[in-house]
């Protein structure tokens, strides 16, 4: 059983639906009427320790990325964030006053830079911890993971460098290397664990392109799943190379690994992926706030790179 | 450790607001100003199965209690439900398509029930199982967790029935009694079971008796718990006792319970518990509905149970 069957079954078996919902469980955000220009974005995104939370963060970094996975999806829908909900799932070992300080300390830092409050909780003692984000949002022009025939396909900033951070920090938990070899390599590719611990939704960008695109989501999952949502496409693998920093090569290099495939399979990035036949406006516009890179066209028909059969990548659970 | 410190340490850390957010995290819903008549009301409750779910429920039985907890929350502050958004951990015992069927089976006849489609969720793979669903609703005059002096303090329908339900769950889960004899007591108590299968949230009744009533809370946690919410009240066993309907006094007497206790204590049934000076009217809107009983009123000062200082109750989590 993997996660895309479990979310086809959900999708048969919930038939409810009422007017004000424009949008359902099939974009990055559900998009519900309020009025002919006022539209409510909603996500929910749940973070479970074992699969989701590497040890090497902290509570504090946990509580920011909790609120930025779930606001990366209002950035994706061009929306401005409103207000976030957060339910909480404590075990013992995190049932005290440093940790819980500490990340809803990291949570309202970044509620203040999203200028998103935190209004809402739930606290539950459970097995391991689990967080569960609710993000809400507001636009007049939601943006949905779509493109036109022909548009730019483009990415913010870069990619790989949560991928590469993961690859280390897994060595070290399956032991294949020590802690202090791990800490010199931390030291050695800062950028890329800042990446890992820091990242930032793009709320800015969706914000101010709103009126320029034609189609968005957020890369969470990693650019070779979510770019599937646009159904017919061509990518470049030479244009993919160019969102790859330099020290995400130099990683590959000494680490055997294939940088485009590095980038292709890199989740929770919170870079945004977008359609475009604006791409200088887009480009014009963000240029105090992110690079923006084209890796392809919308296409009539088939899914393709360099010309070949494009056969995806990126995150499934599995179970 | 416990779920009131925990709360404490929480709304001490989160400092940021701004002018949208109306009411943070200390009612049923959060409440965001969307305009001068437009309130977004927002919630959100976790169930972990260790703690919440009684391995009595069905698959069906759990998807529609999760939905009718948090739509509970909403109708407590006299709103419409507008959305849900389910977030969902499984572990392998629960990944397989009939349990998901089932469990989005009863959560799609109760979003139908309240008019509450589901328009989102996060699928994830946990250790064990939990649901943490987010609720929307709009009102043009949210209610609070308060009431006036003088107004009476009212609850709908009956209370009692759950903890009966669960005390009986317990006997069985620690093999106090064999499941024979718990299947008897089933059936000799069938209204106990039914309202911890298959409770029902008060959409209605907090929608017909928004302008009625000046504080309104649900009671999830127990009575006892709920009251102290409105600070200053006294209330008095003998109208408490009418709450109680006579299958649980039965119960009671069987089991050696005290009726009174058993009321102040029943968690999870969804009822209302709401303060007004216009009791009459209430009770003839609602008469189609629900049935309402006065337990008390708010006074001036001070909390109390016949005369005497009041001491609580209720389900308080600890770690």
């Amino acid at each position: 059983m993997d996660e895309i069957k479990i979310i086809e079954i959900i999708k048969k078996t919930l038939k409810f639906s009422n007017k004000n919902v424009v949008k359902g469980i099939d974009d990055d955000c559900a998009v519900i009427k309020i009025d002919e220009n006022f539209y409510l974005v909603a996500t929910t995104d749940m973070m479970v320790k074992k699969t989701h939370i590497p040890s090497i963060l902290t509570p504090y970094e946990i509580g920011r990325r909790i609120l930025t996975a779930n606001i990366s999806d209002i950035a994706s829908m061009g929306a401005k964030p409103l207000a976030f909900l957060l339910s909480i799932s404590l075990s013992k070992e995190e049932a005290n006053e440093l940790f819980i300080k500490e990340l809803y300390s990291g949570l309202d830092e970044f509620s203040k830079l999203y200028n998103c409050p935190v209004v809402g909780g739930d606290t539950n003692k459970g097995d391991e911890l689990i967080l569960s984000g609710t993000a809400l949002g507001i636009t007049d022009n939601p943006i949905y993971r779509r493109g036109e025939v022909g548009d730019d396909i483009c990415v913010t900033n870069d990619l790989g460098r949560v991928y590469c951070a993961l690859h280390l920090y897994y060595k070290l938990k399956y032991k294949k290397i020590s802690y202090k070899e791990f800490e010199k390599l931390c030291q050695k590719y800062p950028k890329i664990f800042e990446k890992l611990k820091r990242p930032v939704a793009r709320v800015k960008e969706g914000l101010l392109m709103n009126k320029l695109i034609n189609g968005c989501c957020d890369i969470s999952d990693g650019l070779g799943k979510e770019i599937t949502y646009f159904k017919n496409f061509e990518i470049h693998t030479d244009k993919i190379f160019k969102l790859i920093p330099e020290d995400v090569v130099e990683f590959c290099e000494a680490f055997d690994l294939n940088p485009i495939k590095v980038a292709l399979n890199s989740g929770e990035e919170f870079e945004l992926l977008f359609t475009t036949s604006k791409f200088n406006k887009v480009k014009n516009t963000l240029k105090n706030y992110s690079k923006v890179h084209k890796i392809g066209k919308i296409i009539e028909e088939g899914q393709f790179i360099d010309g070949e059969e494009f056969h995806g990548g990126g995150y499934i659970h599995k179970w």
